[in-house]
């Protein structure tokens, strides 16, 4: 089985990426959307985000074979909700949230006789609403599914097959191993930048002013990540907290031992890591995961 | 008095930028250069980072109205004393490093009749070495100068102009508040980022491909800073201890704060802050010091 038409619930970043995407790579799959933000549905409409913008979530998703919920992860439940009554027969439902478990238990619950595969696209950018999508957000980049186990091979592979032609690649993982993965490579960055960014704004010695003139000096790249959703991050958070508060505790230690390190001067400590860390640095190039 | 011949010593990004950047803007300046390293002199002629690349540090400075040693901080106190010989009257010595008062002790007592003014220009990228410098490197970024009060503003006036000519903004402050201010903008930063890349490549759940697999979540910005120069950062936190450490021990209560709230499931703190820090970038993306 083939996606041939797609329900797009909510085009912010990822929404609009997805329906830009559609647009540029498969011609044929139809697109339907809706935003609960009606200006956010006229955007939409100015930009062609989708074919077809509709009034009600319900109207986007009764004729999809694919039904997408883009909405911040504390919102999939609402977002459930309002699609329920109007799934097709033999409709797959996903999404597109940071945080995999939290997603599927809220997926499951709200949607019990449905088949439901929840994603994530490893993908996007500090800015977000219907202006901030493009077509090519997910090109090179990895999606994640994280299939319950009584979802069949077919759906995972026509959503596999779907997130491939929109130029992604795939990697199937059980929810909770995503979580704990996902909390090292996005979740603490986020968090420690917007910490750091949160410090700087508050101190007395150092102005603002200041801050902002001599950002060039690497606090610039933390402001960006820093200047991400925020309910979007707030949901992150609140619904992924084990696995933060795990790695988040991991990190402090680590912190804690280089802040030791510079109290008693070792400087074979310092290098040693600052030597390490270059080599991640190699490979993700190497993978062209960063240019 | 207008600088008409400059020394360099030290010709990794920093040095051959200037060189680079001298051979741009101010043609009329002769330049004249010196690494330890007998390939990087080797690639700094193959580059033409500076019109006389010298065999020794003296050299390179005995015919300079002003030399800048462009060395990791640890090393100022050597480069000073290999070009101290060499020095001509009325040279102005100055520095490119990344803190402010160890450089100013350091190069007051190697150099105790020689007119030293302090300097950083607040710009930099992750490469290192002679093939990295390139002459834009100073264009729209500050170059903040930390004189000795027994400087004279002719002097000072002269280092000005030089930097302005290369396409830097000008900022006068005290050797002391500049190590904090970059404590924050700069230090601290670095320091989170080779934590956080350590902590990623250490754990034992999540494996060293995963990790640089779906770094585009946000930790590849982070690899980015993390493959900064080992021994130029390991200098800058030896030699900026008290300021890091006081600027770390704030961050650490933020994110002790942060972490509080996710553990307790405070969304509107995490809200607060998340939507707080955007302002910040909206004013960097303003005032050029990112795009």
């Amino acid at each position: 089985m083939a996606i041939q038409s797609v329900g797009i619930i909510g085009l912010g970043l990822l929404g609009g990426s997805i329906g830009l995407a559609i647009a540029k790579h498969c011609p044929d799959i139809r697109t339907m959307g809706y935003d609960a933000d009606p200006e956010a549905r006229n955007a939409a409409r100015d930009r062609g985000l989708v074919q077809t913008v509709c009034d009600t979530a319900a109207a986007a998703a009764e004729k999809a074979d694919l039904v997408i919920l883009c909405v911040p992860v504390g919102a999939m439940g609402f977002a459930a909700d309002a699609v329920r009554s109007a799934l097709p027969d033999g409709v797959i439902v996903s999404d597109v949230g940071s945080s995999k478990q939290s997603v599927a238990d809220t997926l499951r619950a709200a949607l019990p006789d449905i088949t439901v595969i929840p994603a994530h696209p490893v993908a996007g950018t500090e800015q977000s609403g219907p202006e901030a999508g493009f077509a090519e957000l997910f090109e090179g980049r990895w999606c994640i599914l994280t299939p319950p186990d009584d979802v069949s091979e077919t759906d995972i592979g026509a959503l596999s097959e779907f997130w491939r032609s929109l130029g992604s690649k795939i990697e199937i993982m059980d929810a909770q191993h995503h979580d704990l993965v996902l909390a090292v490579t996005s979740h603490i960055p986020h968090l420690i930048a917007y910490t750091i960014v949160g410090t700087a704004s508050d101190l007395e010695e150092v102005t603002r002013s200041e801050v902002i003139k001599y950002s060039a000096g690497g606090f610039r790249d933390f402001t960006r990540i820093a200047a991400s959703d925020p309910t979007m991050w707030r949901d992150v958070f609140l619904n992924n907290k084990d696995a933060v508060l795990e790695m988040l505790g991991r990190f402090t230690e680590d912190l804690t031992a280089l802040q030791r390190a510079i109290r008693r001067g070792d400087g074979d400590a310092l290098h040693e890591l600052f030597t390490r860390t270059r080599a991640i640095r190699r490979s993700i190039i190497e993978q062209g995961q960063d240019v």
